[in-house]
This record gives C-alpha cells, sequence and structure tokens, in this order.
C-alpha cells in the first residue's frame, strides 16, 4: 500500500468557491476515484491556498493513469485549473508527490 | 475519527539529519503516540523542508494533550525544537491543524 501526499496552491480569491465545489463533488468523479483505486483520500485547506492532497492506493502510478483515462475526470480537471496557481496544465498533471520520512500504523 | 493534517517547516541545512531521526524514532516515542491515540501517523517531507503531518485519531485534543504529558515527548521535541523554522515553542505546540475540505472513503 503507499501513502501519497502531495501540494497545490488555490489561488486567495477562489478559496470560497474551491470550497464549496468540493463539498460538492460530482458523483460520477467520486466513482471514478474509487473505481481506480483512489482510497482514504482527503484534501486539507490552509488560509492562505496551499492544499494537501493524502491518499492510500495500492498503486500511485496505476490509480493515476486509471483517473487521468477516464472522461469525467478530464471535464473535472478542466474546471479546477482556473482555480490554482502557477499550473502548466491540469491540476492532476500538477501532483508533485512528497516523500514519506516517518510511518506508524 | 477526525483526519489531522498539519505543516511545519525544517531548515534546510537540517534535512539530511532530520530524515536520519525520524528513520529511527525512539520506540519509547512510537509507544507513547501509540498509547495517546495516534494512528495511521506519517510525515511528508518536500525538498525544502516544508513538513506535512497526518494523522487519524478519535480525538485530536485528547491525543495531543495525552503525547504532551509524557516525558519521552518532553525530550523528543527539545531535540527535534532547532531542526525547525520559526517556531515560539516546542514543534508539537507548533501543530496548526488545516481545515478538511474533501474526503472519500
Amino acid at each position: 500500500m503507499e501513502r501519497v501526499c502531495f501540494l497545490l496552491k488555490v489561488r486567495p480569491e477562489r478559496l470560497a468557491e474551491y470550497r464549496e465545489r468540493h463539498a460538492a463533488v460530482w458523483p460520477g468523479m467520486l466513482d471514478a476515484l474509487r473505481a481506480t483505486g483512489w482510497r482514504n483520500y482527503s484534501l486539507f485547506l490552509r488560509e492562505d491556498g496551499l492544499l494537501v492532497g493524502y491518499l492510500e492506493t495500492d498503486d500511485f502510478a496505476g490509480a493515476r493513469a486509471g483517473m487521468a483515462a477516464t472522461e469525467v475526470n478530464a471535464r473535472w480537471q478542466a474546471e479546477m485549473a482556473p482555480f490554482f496557481e502557477s499550473l502548466d496544465g491540469r491540476p492532476d498533471e500538477g501532483m508533485r508527490p512528497l516523500t514519506e520520512v516517518f510511518h506508524l500504523d
């Protein structure tokens, strides 16, 4: 099992709307995440827009490729892209996992 | 169950040593974390020293107070404090949880 943590930066002027959108993620998006192996997936937001993602999966490369191949993800990422700073493409392509340095079960 | 995410900043010049220390956390520290309800606890490090902590617990306020009352934690935090930037006290007292904006089981 892999534990994955990544960071993104939400534009401060879009924070309220970002929160609203993530309180009502499309059911089809949730189904696609589950079907492609994203588990125990949370997003946490700091007041300045720093966003932390945490998830567990058996194979992150596979889970990421699986999502990237879905039509619903392409639509979701296109709508989410303008919420983020310093992205050269889709938000899901900008996820750069950090290194795990400690774990206690 | 609460999912908690917090951020700290490790001094860039101490990153290697920070990694080494966390690959060999004292067994007494691990026992104390378990005994006070810290579960599925991971630390992730970005190259510039940004540190992300993620944990699950039934009661974060209680887990935090429980650890703060242990002697082993006082010793550990005293040794860890010089590794961090911009702290006014012990690292465990500087943990400011972010807000969870999304979760998928």
